[in-house]
């Protein structure tokens, strides 16, 4: 084949799209089902072309398009990847060869692991205020968190007018000194040496039980919604063994036509940072399916 | 205002709605009607999430959805813009004073202007073959132009299993050396020393008539498509004007986040260059979006 793809989400299938469009022979492969983290969304309003969509019914359109251009194989993991003159890739089903390989591997989102947490997702938990902010205008929410990007999550959601509080586990934030004046100057309250041990509620979340770590005291606040911000995970693992640049906290490396380091190996989507959007993800995978067929010409 | 916004068409729209959903109250111009050169695309199949849908009917989509978001002024030419600690821009109908600015202004395609160039757009007549391209695998079509992007997009066509023909005014190509190596080993047909001076047809394109500069003899030839690639002109002189900063092409230079070298002003889409898809121009209004929203903070 010409072009290989591992991540059947918004990245990998547009450019296994793009790659069959070039006239490329492209598979993509994806360990679950095609989709991605989108499937995980209940609503997405931000993707331009649907006012109003499940991530579900979105990636379905995007999957269906995708295999008029492509091959698409889901439920085939790869376990390695070998570079000899070509690349060979293995998956749990076949070993092929492949001219060129695009990482769309994605992100995993770290989880609190408490109860509630996996059952209110979509119906109050949610992993990115840019995605789901808007729902949850002049409605009481909590960010958990104290990075750069839960303070960033809970400015955003206190501009849309939530009223937010922050709940850190520790008694100082780590985001930049320029955020953590905004959390002051907006007057975002913050439950400071608190983690949360449950997310409770009935059809939606209704509050969280949270304990204070110091003193072991555990209270109940109500909240109409809860963004976990304590960071994410690259799904680089396998571009690294091959080599693959990634930064300090593990994201591929990417130029602005999202060559990596490597000849003929691209990375498009999250597992390269940055916005992290539907369309962005998708917008990167074209690029990448461009710059592999210039390279294969 | 936050944000005004120079252009509706994927990136100016989508900066918009990305504006809107952050809180910032932002404005979208554009002189003519929402929608940009895509108006012009009578079917799009590369944009994901839909198989086929007309460049028209995708951009209704796409305003009416940042219409939730965000202000739109259609018919509203930009006449000047004046940096003045804040910024001022003054439109045919109004003045009015932003705190960030986005071009996402586009392109102008150069046009043979010959007849039967506009009568046949979408009818077999093209701008751009990575879009269109699959639309004629396996038919007879020429491309017009000598250049880089003439040559790839025959190269293109070629590989989709069109039978190409270059059609270039001069006795050589300006077109990279390798590039033009691969011309003749896929032995792609040039007519050189001609000119594009009709072309016609029924319902769809049927022939071109082309003229010889040197001898200026005349012949018909039978195509069902043509693809013009004589180069494109970046809306950027509104940009430049206050001292944005383009690339020798006149393409608006931009960092990966879509700033400029100008503070609070930024470009996304087509004026910036790139790969030039409705993707990647929504993608880098997004981005550009979030950038304008970051330094408000």
């Amino acid at each position: 084949m010409d072009l290989a793809v591992i991540g059947a989400g918004p990245a990998g299938l547009t450019s296994g799209m793009y790659a069959g469009r070039f006239g490329l022979k492209a598979v993509v492969f994806d360990e679950k089902i095609a989709g991605g983290t989108v499937n995980l969304t209940p609503v997405v309003e931000n993707y331009p072309g649907f006012e109003s969509i499940s991530g579900m019914e979105l990636m379905e359109k995007m999957k269906k398009q995708a295999e008029k251009y492509c091959e698409i194989h889901e439920m085939g993991k790869i376990g390695k990847i070998k570079i000899d003159g070509g690349i060979s890739i293995g998956t749990s089903k076949d070993d092929y060869k492949t001219k060129a390989l695009v990482f769309a591997s994605g992100t995993e989102k770290r989880k609190l692991n408490v109860k509630g947490e996996k059952g209110f997702l979509g119906r109050g938990v949610s992993y990115c205020a840019t995605c789901d902010g808007p729902f949850f205008r002049n409605k009481k929410t909590v960010v958990v968190g104290g990075g750069n990007a839960a303070v960033i999550e809970a400015l955003h959601l206190k501009n849309l007018g939530s009223d937010v509080s922050l709940i850190h586990r520790r008694n100082e934030l780590r985001a930049d000194k320029i955020l953590q004046n905004q959390v002051f100057e907006k007057n975002i309250n913050i439950i400071w040496d608190s983690v949360v041990e449950e997310i409770f509620g009935d059809k939606t979340v209704k509050g969280v039980r949270i304990k204070n770590v110091k003193n072991s005291s555990i209270k109940n606040i109500d909240v109409d919604s809860v963004f976990v911000s304590i960071g994410e995970k690259p799904n680089s693992g396998l571009a690294k063994s091959i080599g693959v640049k990634t930064d300090e906290k593990g994201y591929i490396v990417v130029d602005k036509n999202q060559r990596t380091n490597l000849q003929k190996i691209y990375a498009a989507g999250d597992v390269t940072g940055g916005l992290r959007q539907i369309v962005t993800a998708c917008a990167e995978g074209a690029v990448a399916a461009n710059s592999a067929y210039e390279d294969l010409l």
